[in-house]
C-alpha cells in the first residue's frame, strides 16, 4: 500500500492540507524505546558492560571459535517483525562474546593495544546522543570549537612545537586513524608539490595546459619510507597513486633511518628524473618501536624543503607526556606534521587520532576539506578523557606501563639461558628470541642526540643481548628462528595470552607490549611464565 | 624522576626481576572511574539524554553563540590534576548545550537529518565497551563476521541485486561517509582502469616499464559526474589525483543525467585523449532528490564496461525498503558499486554508511584494504537498529515521513499565491520558492521507467508549479529570487526551525526536509506558518 493511498488522505482527496492529518501508523516508537524503555535497557547494559570489565581476566583472551561461526547463529535475512531489546541483549553474551577477541584483557599483549576507558564510553554515550555532522561551524558550534581547543590541549601535554598549536597558521585535527592521517597528508603533500612546482616553472598556462602539467609532474612523484615504517605509507601511495620507493636501513643502527641513506635515496631517484615528494619518519616503528634520527633527517630536509615529512608517532607519540622524551620534539618544527593515537596507548576509544600540520592551509588545499575528511564527534571522548586523568594522571599511567615492561625485561635478562633481547626494548615494548646460542651486544642507534645515560633517564635504551649475527645465513640463526616460532607457537595456542610475532631483520621474534589499562604484575609474570615453560620445552631444558 | 630511579626498581638493583615489585603510583583508576563510580555516571548520563530527548522541542534548534565563545569558557591549558566527573557533567549543560545545534529536534529541517536513535545509543555504547580494530578475522571474529551478515541483511531490505550480496563476489562493508565511500570506490576504478588497460595492451613489461606506464595512464583519467552530483565526487578526484570533468544536464529532464548526455561527453573526451573512468549517479541529488535516468545510462556501460559506476544513493537510498521504490534497484546489476547512509534517514547513529561492491577484488586489489579502509565497530549498531524495527518496522518509519511531506506539499500547493514547487517533491524534500509569478508546469524526468501514475504509485513525482523559466536572466526570475531569500532569511533568523537554501538552476530556493526521528505533523504546520508569515510580509499581502 502505498501512503498516497492511505485513508487519512484518500478522505480528503483535494491539495488543501489545512484538513489534513497525518495518522500515526509507526509500530516503533521514533526513537526505537521509549525513554522509559532506554532507561532500563541502557542500565542493564551499564551492568553488564561493568561486569564486562571486573571479570575480564576470567575469559579466555582469544575466542576458539571457527570461521563462520555466527553465521550459523544469525538468521540469513533481516527480521519482517520488530524484536524485544530483551532478546538483543541475550545475544550480545550468548553469540557475540564467544567471538570475541578482548583487547582489554591484561592478557592481550599483541600488536599494540586499542584502549577503552569508562570516560571514553561516556564520550561515546555522549557523542551517540548528540550526533551532529560537523561539516561547517553552524552545523554544531560546540562541536567545532571543542575540537580546536583540545587539540591544542593535546599539543601542549606532548610538548610539540608551538607551530603546531591553532593560534598560528597550523593546528590538530582529529583523524580515524594514523593511516588515515598519512594518507590525508600525502594528498596534501602531492598537490603541495605539483603547487610549488609550477610556481617555480613560472610558465602562463591556460586551464588545460596546466592540468596537462600538473598531471605529469604527478606522475613522477615518489612517496618514501624503510621497510620498517608502518604499511599505510607504502598502501597511501597507492591510494594516492604515486610511486613508493623503500630506503635501505642498516642493522647496525637497529635500523633507524639516518640523514645520508634518505640523502643518497633523494640524490638517486631525482638522477632518474623522479621526484620524492614525501617521506613518513618513526617514533616507534610496530615492530620493534625503533625511533628514525630526526636530527640528520632533519638536515636533509632543510635542503629540499618541498618534500613533506610526516611524523608518524601512532602508538609510541603519547610518551611524549613524559618529560625524559620530549627531546624528540626539538626537531619536529622542521616537519610538516605528525600523527599519534589516543586511541593506542592514552585510554581514549576509537577514533582518536591526533593528527598536528604546520600549515592548515595544506590540507584545506589540497582536500577542499569535506565532512569525510575533517569531522568527528571525538573531541568530547579526549575532552573527558584528559579532564578525568588531569596531565599528571597520564603521565602515572604512562610510567606504570614502563615499569611493567622494565619488570618484564629484568625477568627476560635473569633468563639469559632461554631468551635473548632483540633490538632495544623501548616503550613498553620487548622483542625478543628463544636460545641466542650466539651472544653479541645489540647496536645502539647511532644518533646525533645527547642521550641521557642509563643512569639519569631514558627507561629502556639499554644495553642487551641480540641474536642478529651479521651473516644471516647463519645456522645459528636458523636454529634460534625455529625455537622462537616453536615457543611463540606454544604460548599462542594455549590462548592463555595473546602476543604477535615479527620478522626483525632476519630474525623471528616474540612482541610482547603490555601498555593496556588492565595491565598488570600478575599479567606480566603470568607470560613470562608461559615462556619460560615453552622455552624450557623446545629447548629440553630444566632451570 | 624516571622510573628507572623508582624505589622499587633502585632497591633492588640487579636484573633479576624475580624479586621485584612493581608500586602502583596511578593517581586515578586504571579505567578513569571505578565499575561504581561508571555505574552512577553513567546512569546519570543516561537520565541526561532521555531528558533531553523528552524535552527537546522547547530548546531552540539553532545556537545564540558568536564563534570563539567556547574557547571563554574553558581553559587554554590541560588540567595537571585530575577533575571528578560531577564538574565534566555540569559543563555538558552549562557550555556545550548553549553551542549545540541540535540535529533531533524536530524543528530541524535543514540538509539532511543526522539519525540518532535509543537503539543506536545502545550500539554505540558496547562498541565502545567492546573496542577492536578488526584488521584481521582474529582481531574479532565476532565483529568481522556480524559485519558481513548484517550488510547482507541491508542488500536484502533494500531489494539490492543478488550481485551485491557476500555469497558471490560481490558484499557489502560500511564506511564513515558516502563521501569517503566515494573515493573508495574512485581509487579501486582508477587501479581497475589502470590494470585493464595494461592487460589489453598485452606488452611484457620490466616492473620500472609497468610503473612508467601505469603512471602514463594514470594521468590521463577522467573522472564524471553531473552540477547537481555530491560535490564529494569532484573532492574525490582531486584526492585521487585524476582529472574530474562535469556533464551538462538539461532544466527539461529536472537535471537528472541521460545517457545521451554521458555517451557524449564519454566521446568527446576519448576524442581529446583522455579517458573516463569513473561515474557517480546519484538516487536522490542533493539539492533537490532527483533520480538520474539509470535505463538510459545503463545502455552506455554496456559499451563501456571499463568505467566503473556508482549509485550515490547517501540519503534517498534507504527508501528502497519500500516495494513502490524498487523499481529504481533492476539496473544496479549494471553499476559496479551502490552507497546508502543508514545513518541519514535509517535511525543509525554515525558512522553506518553501506557501501556495496559487485566484486570485493576491486577493492582489496588496489586499496590493499588495510584497518583504516575496512574497518568499523558500527555493525552492532546496525544490527540492533534493524532488529529493534524489523523490516517493516522500518518501512513504516519511512512512510510516516512521506506522509508528513505530502501534507507540506498540500499546505504549500494550497497557497499557490504565495509559494511554488520548483521540481518533483521527492523522499520528503519539499523545494519551493515564494512568489512565482512566472508559473508554468515543471517537466517531468523523460525517464524511459514505466513509472507508477500518481493513482497507484510513488508518492511525490506529482505535478506541480515551477518558476524556472527557460530565460534565466528574466526580471520575474530575479524578482523571486530576492523574495525567496528575504523570507528564507526571516524564517532563518528567527531560530525557531532551521532551513536551508539553494540555487536550483537559477531560481533561488528553500529546501523543507522532514525525515528526523521526531518530525511531526505539529512541527510541519509550525515551519509552514513561519514560511506563510514571512512571505506575506515580504509580499505585503494578507490572507
Amino acid at each position: 500500500m502505498s501512503s498516497q493511498s492511505l485513508p487519512a488522505r484518500s478522505a480528503n482527496g483535494s491539495s488543501n492540507g489545512d484538513n489534513k492529518t497525518v495518522r500515526d501508523e509507526r509500530i516503533v516508537p521514533p526513537m526505537g524505546m521509549t525513554s522509559h524503555q532506554f532507561n532500563n535497557a541502557a542500565t542493564e547494559a551499564i551492568q553488564d558492560i561493568t561486569n564486562y570489565y571486573d571479570n575480564i581476566s576470567e575469559r579466555p583472551v582469544l575466542p576458539s571459535v571457527e570461521p563462520g561461526y555466527l553465521a550459523k547463529l544469525l538468521p540469513q535475512s533481516p527480521p519482517t517483525e520488530a524484536e524485544s531489546w530483551d532478546k538483543i541483549r541475550a545475544d550480545m553474551e550468548s553469540k557475540i562474546m564467544p567471538g570475541m577477541t578482548h583487547w582489554q584483557s591484561p592478557d592481550f599483549m599483541a600488536f599494540f593495544p586499542a584502549s577503552s576507558s569508562y570516560p571514553g564510553m561516556m564520550g561515546e554515550l555522549w557523542s551517540a546522543a548528540l550526533t551532529v555532522p560537523a561539516f561547517n561551524w553552524l552545523c554544531s558550534p560546540a562541536v567545532t570549537e571543542l575540537e580546536t581547543i583540545v587539540m591544542d590541549w593535546v599539543a601542549q601535554m606532548l610538548a610539540l612545537p608551538e607551530c603546531f598549536l591553532s593560534k598560528g597558521k597550523g593546528g590538530g585535527v582529529i583523524q580515524g586513524s594514523a593511516s588515515e592521517a598519512i594518507v590525508t597528508c600525502m594528498v596534501a603533500a602531492r598537490e603541495r608539490y605539483v603547487t610549488r612546482t609550477l610556481e617555480k616553472e613560472g610558465i602562463v598556462l591556460t586551464e588545460e595546459q596546466k592540468e596537462d602539467r600538473s598531471a605529469e609532474i604527478r606522475s613522477k612523484l615518489v612517496a618514501l619510507a624503510t621497510k620498517h615504517t608502518h604499511s599505510s605509507t607504502h598502501k597511501g601511495a597507492n591510494i594516492a597513486g604515486t610511486r613508493f620507493r623503500s630506503i635501505d636501513t642498516s642493522l647496525s643502527n637497529a635500523f633507524a633511518l639516518q640523514g645520508h641513506e634518505l640523502r643518497s635515496t633523494i640524490e638517486k631517484l631525482k638522477a632518474q628524473g623522479l621526484e620524492p615528494y614525501f617521506l613518513t619518519v618513526s617514533l616507534g616503528t610496530t615492530n620493534t618501536c625503533a625511533v628514525d634520527d630526526f636530527a640528520s633527517i632533519a638536515e636533509v630536509k632543510r635542503d629540499y624543503p618541498d618534500i613533506w615529512i610526516h611524523v608518524d608517532a601512532a602508538y609510541a607519540g603519547v610518551a611524549l607526556v613524559l618529560p625524559e622524551y620530549q627531546h624528540y620534539c626539538k626537531h619536529f618544527s622542521t616537519f610538516d606534521s605528525f600523527d599519534t593515537n589516543m586511541h593506542k596507548w592514552l585510554l581514549t576509544n576509537f577514533d582518536a587520532s591526533c593528527l598536528f600540520v604546520q600549515n592548515r592551509c595544506d590540507l584545506t588545499d589540497a582536500l577542499s576539506i569535506t565532512p569525510a575528511y575533517l569531522r568527528n564527534n571525538f573531541s568530547d571522548q579526549v575532552w573527558f578523557v584528559i579532564r578525568t586523568w588531569g596531565v599528571e594522571g597520564l603521565k602515572a599511567h604512562i610510567k606504570h606501563h614502563l615499569k611493567l615492561s622494565d619488570l618484564f625485561v629484568d625477568l627476560v635478562k635473569g633468563r639469559s639461558d632461554l631468551f635473548g633481547i632483540i633490538t632495544p626494548p623501548a616503550f613498553a615494548l620487548c622483542v625478543m628470541t628463544v636460545n641466542p646460542t650466539l651472544k653479541q651486544r645489540a647496536p645502539k642507534p647511532s644518533t646525533t642526540e645527547g642521550e641521557p645515560d642509563a643512569e639519569n633517564g631514558v627507561p629502556y635504551q639499554d644495553s642487551h643481548i641480540a641474536v642478529i649475527p651479521q651473516q644471516p645465513d647463519s645456522e645459528v640463526l636458523e636454529q634460534a628462528n625455529a625455537n622462537t616460532k616453536k615457543v611463540y607457537e606454544i604460548v599462542d595456542q594455549s590462548k592463555k595470552v595473546f602476543l604477535t610475532s615479527s620478522l626483525v631483520g632476519d630474525a623471528y621474534a616474540i612482541r610482547v607490549v603490555s601498555a593496556n589499562p588492565l595491565a598488570s604484575e600478575e599479567g606480566i609474570r603470568k607470560v613470562f611464565g608461559l615462556l619460560v615453560e615453552a622455552a624450557e620445552s623446545v629447548l629440553d631444558v630444566r632451570k
